[in-house]
């Protein structure tokens, strides 16, 4: 491995593009089904035995795979979702991604693709943002976001089931405008007896395909009967786990009176180490220490119920950095103010009966999850200091 | 959906390539890893509303994919692999290829991708084998075959998981040429209790690149410590399930002295439908019935472990239609003689214990294995007619 060419940010080279596309409006957008991305990419390539080539910065444009590309047949990808935030004091931030990197590194192990240094990519990373942020998130558009995905991909071409040979890096931006959505609680409908998301010996804690598109037959399922999401149960104990692609949380009074925020833990590689869900534990053991209690844990929906029934469950809310709630229908479905990573849940709809769950007024945050909720925006837009967060210096 | 447009195999169109390859030696073929393919593939491209375009016959070559096309985020795809046989009557065929054009229609269910005829398809096959056949599959390579993959791809530019609205079907074949490897029964390791390829509720049974990829760290695993391939295990009984991407088959002495050939059952929905698995039962349920039962039912790793012990083992084999046992190494290890579709398996490694299962002389199919293999390969290569297969009439 001595002689494998490391990824390296400081090899970059730039090719600006003479073709700039106009920043298309709202209204183009909001019924588009498209992903708009920005001018530009980030490509590293990697071969066996050579390693990791320069990084290229380069405009946005199609990637020359061939059909027997091994991503095209064995699932060879994995990817990362993180925001670029326009705060409200004109700077442009971005939010833990080192624990982003550290994540799709884990990734790309678990389905067979090629390590590199996770700071290498953190400064790819912002260098793209740093380019793309004066155009495509003005400082005129505060409060918004850009929607930054890391991606890697096996590339050669290779129609017998193995490792790849070969592979392809790279970081594009998806254009997400600030669309004004109805507020209000999301709805959840448990998964069917039939659909299992991960399992146990499974990659359901890895930011791979392979996890993606196989449940998109069971929320499709949900939004035609008039739901957000999946929450998705595992075992025949029904214990929840995640909900969509988010981070599941419920804050309830536990039986013994105490006040409880659970979400499911991470040690049986059911569920992504989320980094929104990481932050939230983290702020609310902190800062919520002498009134409740924080715990990642097993509890199943039968808890839920009877907590319910007993009017002890309090509030309960989805975590994750989506670049939206529910894309199916065409709607961008995000809470309150298109800055979507913290969505309080208002019913969960099992097996024929409804769990209903208290929330703000017109289902907006209730008392704990607006706190948590503001914590971390307060972070991301540049009202608050905090360690987590990065400042991104702008290409003029 | 009226207005949509179906898929239509006589809307074909043909442009054929200007710049034709040169049929690559076995020399220059053996210790590459890359895959070569034809000089020509079928088209088809899908939009939600629109339907299917018309299929186009056209030279090999790129996909013009966007980096945000979802096939490379969500894994959306899902595929087939079936052969095209070149007889020793100089004829060229294929087998049971209804079989493969059903499943993928049912994978791409599985997957979100779009619906279509499958007898279509089969004609959209049948007519690309017809074309490449003389050059890449020549009259004096009898009894040598070529791969052939349908694929089906998510292609719209989307970063949101839903639906896919926009999808390519396209046809390759593979070059694989006639390799003389080394004979002997393949070993098998069994799955480590961490590393599950399918579960209930999943999608095992389904051909889509998900099932694929994650499974090939502990495939790596095998060969690193000396093995072919793993044998997949489910649950804390052990149920055996597939050796790598084949279906596995054993033949035993029952305690009753009932000789019995067993192969894991289709309804749990854990293991594909495989052509090959479904031609076996069926050729032995007819052929062989007055001494052999032919079942599809559970059995478990000790249930093997204790036949050995009392010498009831008799024959076991791995089925399919893979491009070769194991590529990973550079080596295409296919049994006897190339033409891989029914490998003897001599030995699985359980938890430290190896248990040994009779073959033939040096590792050759033993006497049912073998039947089983000849009556396939007589129906393949034209020394038998028999309806599951077809005469590809070839372009000249």
């Amino acid at each position: 491995m001595a002689d494998q060419q490391p990824l390296d940010a400081s090899k970059l080279t730039c090719t600006y593009t003479s073709n700039p596309q106009e920043v298309p409006s709202k209204a183009a957008l909001r019924n588009g089904s498209e992903t708009i991305c920005t001018d530009h990419m980030i490509t590293a390539s990697w071969k066996a035995g050579a390693g990791w080539s320069a990084p290229e910065l380069k405009p946005f444009g199609p990637l020359g795979l061939l059909p027997s590309a091994s991503c095209l047949h064995y699932a060879y990808e994995c990817f990362e979702g993180l925001k670029a935030y326009r705060g409200e004091d004109g700077k442009l931030r971005m939010f833990r991604t080192d624990r982003n990197t550290r994540r799709f590194l884990m990734s790309a192990g678990r389905i067979s693709l090629p390590q590199f240094d996770p700071d290498e990519l953190e400064k790819l990373i912002h260098k793209l943002v740093s380019v793309e942020g004066s155009k495509w998130l003005p400082q005129d558009r505060a409060g918004d976001f850009l929607y930054v995905r890391p991606t890697m991909i096996g590339t050669d071409s290779q129609l017998g089931v193995t490792t790849p040979r070969e592979a392809l890096l790279y970081i594009i931006i998806g254009y997400t405008p600030r669309v004004d959505t109805p507020v209000g609680g999301k709805r959840l409908l448990t998964s069917p007896d039939d659909m299992v998301r991960s399992w146990v010996g499974g990659f359901g804690y890895a930011k791979v395909g392979a996890n993606y598109g196989p449940s998109v037959l069971a929320n499709q399922e949900a939004i035609r009967q008039g739901y957000h999401q999946i929450l998705w149960l595992y075992g025949t104990e029904g214990f929840c786990t995640e909900a969509g692609g988010s981070n599941f949380f419920v804050l309830w009074k536990r039986k013994d009176g105490k006040k409880e925020l659970m979400t499911a833990p991470l040690d049986d590689q059911l569920i992504l180490d989320g980094v929104t869900r990481r932050s939230c534990i983290e702020l609310a053991r902190e800062r919520l220490k002498d009134e409740i209690e924080v715990t990642e844990r097993k509890f199943t929906i039968e808890d839920l119920q009877e907590a319910a029934a007993e009017n002890r469950l309090i509030e309960s809310f989805a975590a994750g950095t989506a670049v939206s709630f529910d894309t199916s229908s065409g709607m961008i479905l995000d809470a309150d103010d298109s800055k979507w990573f913290i969505t309080p849940i208002s019913q969960i709809h099992h097996r024929g009966k409804d769990i209903n769950i208290p929330t703000g007024p017109d289902g907006r945050p209730a008392e704990i999850t607006g706190k948590i909720k503001g914590w971390l925006g307060d972070m991301m837009y540049g009202r608050a200091q905090h360690e987590w967060v990065t400042e991104i210096p702008e290409k003029s």
